[in-house]
């Protein structure tokens, strides 16, 4: 059973030592149905597989959305977790599986959920599965196709970590494979061949020299990445290879669409014989010129800054729903095996969002 | 039943239509071997596996070992042989797997032995298995390293196609694998991680622009070769890659030794975090200052050139012995599935080298 009357953090243990690894996420979500039934009549509740959405519907003005994952990568030997003090900082902290991502940031949300009766603008409270793997599988995605009128909203909160601080959007990703073809020959008389190997040189050291750009969105700076990620080429150890493919990955800042950053893609590798879009994932713009969104930085205070990685508030901005990233945990531990989190973050997150949610925006 | 009496033509068709795969070899060695005993009985005949040495011992002042393989690669679909008339030479040709590689050398070689009962210097006549699979399973090797006293010479002779033309020599080879080291990242944020696939791009790149060089050994220019064969890198589609790994292919001129080579390939990948020699084998110099190989390029005629892939007359140069090439086939067939040889060559190459043994040299 989970309890949230002793507060985020002793929520934040219990949720972590219930198993929930992607495709695992039905006893934890039974919890948290559970839970709702019994101490939060205030919510109209509604399940879809092991994503949960939990709505105030008292009229108000303005509806957020605040949501988090259930679900975690696989565990390593770091069940049940365990309270440590950090060696350098002196930090107390929670330490284990799910601490960064995200069990604090669905703590903090599900206390705030049950306490919360009447909080100044609507809130539908969203937890879902399968974030963690393929898109296809998420949660989140299949809820908002078999419901879309659940997730309306004029702003939305995503408890994935970033320090307690706001992170507003995302980039993009795509990746793509660029073919570069050769001529076989028998490596004793290379002068008769054409080396795919060699020709993808020229291209690599570009990738070295390139300087991703940094691109101003809303007011918050997107660093891009374009990277090799993968390469793979040859035949035979005396045969001149006639195929080489290099799979890179773009991040792009939300400014531009996806069509756009295969573009950009396809002129960097001008001199390949193909350049194949393997997949690709639009970014999210930050959003934070909405009042709600300045309501909420100001609440709970900082300088915002851009995500990084994709994340799920791409979902939102594809719904048209300004959406930032704000949850407890350190983003640079999540999926580490030392995954760990302040204490103090947990409290301050909370005190955050309950403070604006009570105030409104 | 083979049977040289109809001349080395016809023989050609009877031994490349024996099946003789490598590993496969004891039906058409048993044949060599039983044909000597009933025709040739000047010979002293010694058998090691599925390699046969035949010598004269007629106490002549120089010997000359003569050799060529029994082994061929995989049929596919063509055997048994057929006579053809090629498209646009016009010439005739027997087509099938062996005909070039080496069945036509073999049968002028074998229809020499048991004609020549009393050639002007002493023969080693060596048919061999195991040619074209791994070095460590050579039957000339093998059979060299249990009776080297059957191999002495002053002078070698390898039938390996050559368009009939003598190909002195051979380059060495070697295999080096170059690493370059990494520091893996998330590709959200690449610029916490090196990658590995970006730091080899230079190394291609100058391998695309290197100029291999031509050298000069004993009169015959070798022409270098160095290829990436092989590349492989990469984790993962979202993670900066800390490894990245070119296997290189160096053919090396005569007149360097495999260290010597392995050092050239050293200097070159100077940026690399390390150049592992996974394999090397000394080529070898083509000895056409030695009178015996000056007399057989007199009675055979053209210009001797160099043989620029690795061959067998390396192993008679490991012994101290002047090696060459010259065999009927063009040698870009061989291993080709429209392998074909010129009947024309055959008839040449036979008169030519029962010339030179019955005038001595």
């Amino acid at each position: 059973m989970i309890d949230p009357s002793e507060g985020p953090v002793a929520l934040t243990r219990q949720l972590c030592d219930i198993p929930s690894v992607s495709g695992d996420e039905r006893a934890i979500a039974d919890a948290v149905e559970r839970l709702l039934a019994e101490r939060a009549p205030h919510l109209s509740v509604h399940r879809d597989g092991d994503t949960i959405v939990a709505r105030t519907e008292l009229g108000r003005a303005r509806r957020v959305a605040i949501a988090g994952h259930l679900d975690t990568v696989p565990i390593n030997d770091n069940l049940p977790v365990r309270d440590i003090v950090d060696d350098v900082s002196g930090e107390a902290m929670i330490w284990g599986r799910g601490t960064v991502d995200m069990k604090a940031g669905v703590a903090v949300q599900l206390a705030l959920a049950v306490e919360l009766a009447e909080p100044a603008v609507d809130v539908t409270w969203i937890w879902y599965d399968h974030e963690e793997v393929s898109s296809a599988l998420s949660g989140l995605g299949r809820a908002m196709r078999n419901a879309p009128e659940l997730f309306e909203a004029d702003f939305a909160i995503l408890g994935e970590p970033t320090n307690g601080r706001i992170e507003g959007g995302c980039n993009g990703t795509l990746r793509a494979r660029v073919h570069y073809a050769g001529k076989r020959a028998h490596s004793a008389r290379a002068w008769m061949g054409v080396n795919a190997i060699h020709r993808a040189g020229a291209a690599l050291s570009k990738l070295a020299a390139f300087e991703p750009a940094r691109i101003v969105v809303d007011g918050l700076e997107y660093r891009e990445g374009l990277n090799a990620v993968r390469i793979d080429g040859g035949v035979a150890g005396n045969v001149i290879p006639d195929d080489c493919s290099i799979e890179v990955n773009y991040r792009f800042a939300p400014s531009r669409t996806p069509e756009e950053a295969a573009d950009v893609v396809r002129v960097f590798f001008d001199d390949a014989d193909s350049v194949e879009i393997v997949d690709s994932a639009a970014g999210a713009r930050p959003g934070l010129d909405a009042p709600l969104a300045q309501g909420f930085a100001a609440a709970v205070g900082g300088d915002p800054t851009a995500k990084l990685g994709w994340t799920d508030v791409s979902r939102f901005s594809a719904l048209g729903i300004p959406a930032v990233n704000f949850g407890p945990g350190d983003p640079l531990l999540a999926h580490a095996d030392d995954e760990r989190v302040p204490v103090a973050q947990i409290d301050a997150g909370y005190a955050g969002l309950r403070a604006w949610l009570e105030r409104g925006a």
